[in-house]
This record gives C-alpha cells, structure tokens and sequence, in this order.
C-alpha cells in the first residue's frame, strides 16, 4: 500500500485538513504564487516520489483555478507520484452538456477532457448529469461520484419537522426523491420553463397540498437564486408556508441571498461542497469513505 | 485552398481586425458570456465546417483566458473547422522553463501540452526561449514564430537618432544583437543577478563608452520593470545619457511604467503583442505575413 499525501490548492486547506483527519493522512504545502504579471508559479513542497497524491480544490469560479490545478497535478506525475487524484467536491462546466444554440462549446466535455489529462482519478460529490448519463460518458479516468443525500437527509430529520420536499424542476427530480426516502418524508418537483441566465418560470403540479408540513426546496445548485426564488413565489402563491431551502452547491452571491430573502425563504441550507455561508451539512466523512479505497490501492 | 475565418477572443478584436485587412479574409464573432457563477459560455457564431479557422488571442494575465480559448478550438474542431490554428502574439509561461527549486511544476511545458492538445497550428511573436532550444522542444504542434526585429529597427532608425542597445542581461542577447545588426547601431549586454520576482541586479561589462549615443535598453519581456528600472540606474550612474526603453511585449502596470520614470527612462516603446499604453511598433503586418501559407494550405 503507497502512502497517501493530501495537498490543498488555494481556498481548500480546511477541507484537506478534515480530510487528512478522517483518513489518518498527512496533509502537505502546496504553494500556488501569482507573479506579477498574472502567472502562476506551482510548487509541491514535498516529496511525491511513489505516493498517492490527493489533490483538493475547491472548483466554483473555475477559469483562473483550472491551470494551477493541473500545473500541480502534472508536476506530481513528473516527480514520479504512483497516482493522482482529485477531490473536486463541486465539478464545474456540467451544465454545458449539449449545444443549446448553434455553434456552442460542450464545454462539459472540453473541460472532462482537460482534466482526464492531468489526472488518474476523480472524486466529486452530485455531478450535475443531466443529459450525460454519467463521468464516464465523458471522463476517461477513473471516477467516484458521493451523494450528498444522506448527509442532507439527516439534517433535514434533526432540523425540519414534517417536511415536504420540493424540486423547483425535472432535473432536480433525481435529488429530491432520493432524499425524500431517505427522510421518510413526501415529495414532488416543479415544472421550469428557462428564459435566460436569470429568468425562469415554474408551477406546482395539480393537487399536491402541503398539509400543514414544512415546504422544503432541494435542488443541487443554487447560482443566481432565480430558479428557487420563483418556485418559493410560486409556493407562497399557492398558500403554503415560507419554504427552507438545501441545495448540494452553494454558488450564489450576496444579490441571490437577498433575492431568496425578499422571495419568503425562511432558512437556506447548503452542503459544504463550496465555501459559503450557508453551509450547514458536512460531506466530508462521505468523501473520506469514497477516498479509503483509491488510497489502499 | 480553405476559406480562412478569423475569430477574436475578447479584447483581440482589434487585432483580429487588422489581421483581416491584411489577409483579405473575414473576421467572424466569437461570444464569449461569463456565467453569474463564474463559468465561460463559448459560442462560434459562423460555419466552419471544412475552414481554417484562426483564433486570435492576448494571452498576457493567461489563467482565466486559456479555458475559453480551448472550448472555442474544441468548438470549431467538432464542428468540422479543417483546421484551428492560434495567433498568440504573447505566448505565455515560457519563462517557467525548469525547477528552479525542488518540487516546482514546469509551467511551459504543461501549458504546451494543453495548446497543442486543441489547436493545429501556433503562430507567436519572439517567445521567450531561454532553456528550451525552441518551440518544438515542448508544443507538438506546428508553430511559427515572428521576430519581432524588423518592425523594432525600422522604428528605432526612425524615432531614436544615433542610438547604442544595451540589453539588461544575457538573455536579452539574442534580441538586442538581431535589432543592431538591422539598425546598424553598437551594442552590448549587462550582467545580471536575480534574487527574486521584484529584486534584481546588474552591471555595464567594463569598457563600453556610449560615445554621445542614445542609449537604448532592449528586452524582450517588460513586466514588474524592475530590470529596466536597475538598468537605466546603471546607465545613469555610468554617466550615460536618459536611456529609451524598447521592448516586444508590455506586460508592465502602471506601477512598473512610475518605476522606469522615477529611474530616469526618457520614453517607453513597446510592440502591440500585448495591449498596453506604450505599444508604438506594430506587428500586424509580420504577423500576416507568417499566416498567408497556413491559410494557402
């Protein structure tokens, strides 16, 4: 069995740190320095030769953090690592996975492609597979994907009495019914009509009635807010309650949060995939009993 | 013989353009829309089904602009392009050319192999070639590089009467000598000492007289200034004349142009590779003139 190393780029020293408790791992220097011109210089500050490599980021706002990445990942490889691995617990670009007008990038696939060639191995948690049916369809390393459910079924037993689960749309369906199970509660999902970046439009199906529970809007990403915000107009219009909401992927920014605010959320929950202010629900154990076997190989 | 298209990514258009003009072919739109979370939208908005396609980029400050660049080349490949070539006047991380310390990535090499796994064809302007013998030492792809030189004497005979060109290190040698020998003006090379991005040091060789000639510090690469800035010091202290500062690419702030001021710097001239305030000495025309037999083949 090699031995594992941990190796944090920037903004993911405490996830790494977590990690190397939860598997008894070290956790190592990476220095990412940006000259003055705007390069990047990628240091690993420690010996790699025969090791497992781990490297951890955090991938929202991904443009200027892929390079650095895969700089690092490279040099790894280079310096005579046994493996490298990624925990990427958000995986950008899977969204793009179609050309929703003509002459469109797949960027999913481009930036699959990207890191397939740095890399030996891939962990993320709740990959947004919408039209690909999974990382293989267009990642050629090896990948493990976590699901966030039953962290966020656990805290949603502790948290929300008598809950109703609620997908603001189709897409969402996949979480929110494995959650639902998991939380012995009832579900449905909305149906979205998208206009643009920030214009959306949903509407409850016929005859579902609350019940007096809870509304609970589960989706995997919350971005610009517009989607949930709508589906808690929506259910406010429909005469339920101020809704909580939980998503996997946190991306929204200050102007979102108020959006969700003035929307009638009551609480937004968030898993800590990406750094933000509404985490509330720890993945990292799951990430750590995913990585367990990669590492002992 | 392929109908050339050129496309810009953002801030290339005017060079784009001009390239047009030149090459008497058609400059076509790229969108390029940044996500509210921070993810690229790439979109070929021509045909390019059976063209040589040509993406114009600046690619100083290069970590968010590089994924935009490689969806839009994958874009115009799966959408039939014959071939995708890429006009970089600046061809970034070249300086990254070995370990300087232990466990450093290779910057230059890495970055290569991401262009060369997308693009057919690299045309750039004097890239920084130090430890690497050229280009083929690290892209697999065909390249051709322009020297600047010709478009920097024609100006230097024209603007700077009498001049004598003193590179600020060794490296500058290969520049500095090509530039001379066209301007028919004296030359030499200081020596220098690096002690860090912003620390440097250099000395005049013994002997070298100005004789009344306007001294002319050539470098290839202008980025925090502090080179140029301990050089024109140097010359200075020499007894020298206030020295002309020429370089291909202006990666300097405004911070770096004070520098140069407050060293005694008469007056900056720069090649348009990079976008700057400086930019005097335009390679368009060298740049056309490199591009007419790919776009022929």
């Amino acid at each position: 069995m090699s031995i594992g190393i941990i190796m944090a780029l920037p903004g993911a020293e405490r996830l790494a740190e977590t990690l190397a408790q939860h598997l008894q791992c070290p956790a190592c220097a990476l220095d990412v320095h940006r000259f003055p011109d705007g390069e990047s210089l990628v240091r690993l500050r420690t010996e790699v030769r025969g090791r497992h490599v781990l490297l951890v980021a955090h991938l929202d706002r991904p443009d200027d953090k892929t390079l650095p990445l895969l700089f690092a990942a490279d040099a790894a490889r280079e310096l005579g690592a046994a493996q490298v691995g990624l925990v990427a617990p958000y995986l950008p670009y899977m969204r793009q996975d179609e050309r929703f007008r003509p002459g469109e990038a797949i960027t999913s696939r481009s930036y699959a492609r990207l890191l397939s060639s740095s890399l030996d191995f891939l962990v993320t948690v709740d990959p947004h597979l919408h039209r690909w049916p999974s990382l293989d369809a267009i990642y050629t390393i090896r990948s493990r994907v976590v699901a966030a459910a039953p962290a966020i079924a656990e805290w949603l037993v502790r948290e929300v009495p008598r809950p109703i689960l609620v997908g603001p749309d189709s897409e969402s369906e996949q979480w929110v019914a494995d959650v639902a199970r998991r939380a012995g509660a009832p579900w449905t999902v909305m149906a979205k009509e998208r206009r643009g970046d920030r214009d959306v439009h949903v509407r409850l199906p016929p005859g579902v009635d609350p019940g007096g529970r809870t509304p609970v809007l589960v989706d995997d990403i919350i971005s610009s807010g517009h989607t949930l915000a709508e589906a808690a107009h929506c259910l406010r219009g429909a005469g339920w309650g101020r809704p909580v909401c939980v998503a996997v992927h946190a991306l929204l920014d200050a102007a979102g949060q108020d959006l969700l605010q003035r929307a009638g959320v009551a609480r937004i929950a968030t898993c800590d995939t990406v750094p933000h202010l509404t985490n509330a629900i720890g993945v990292a154990g799951l990430l750590a009993d995913a990585l367990r076997p990669w590492l002992a190989s």
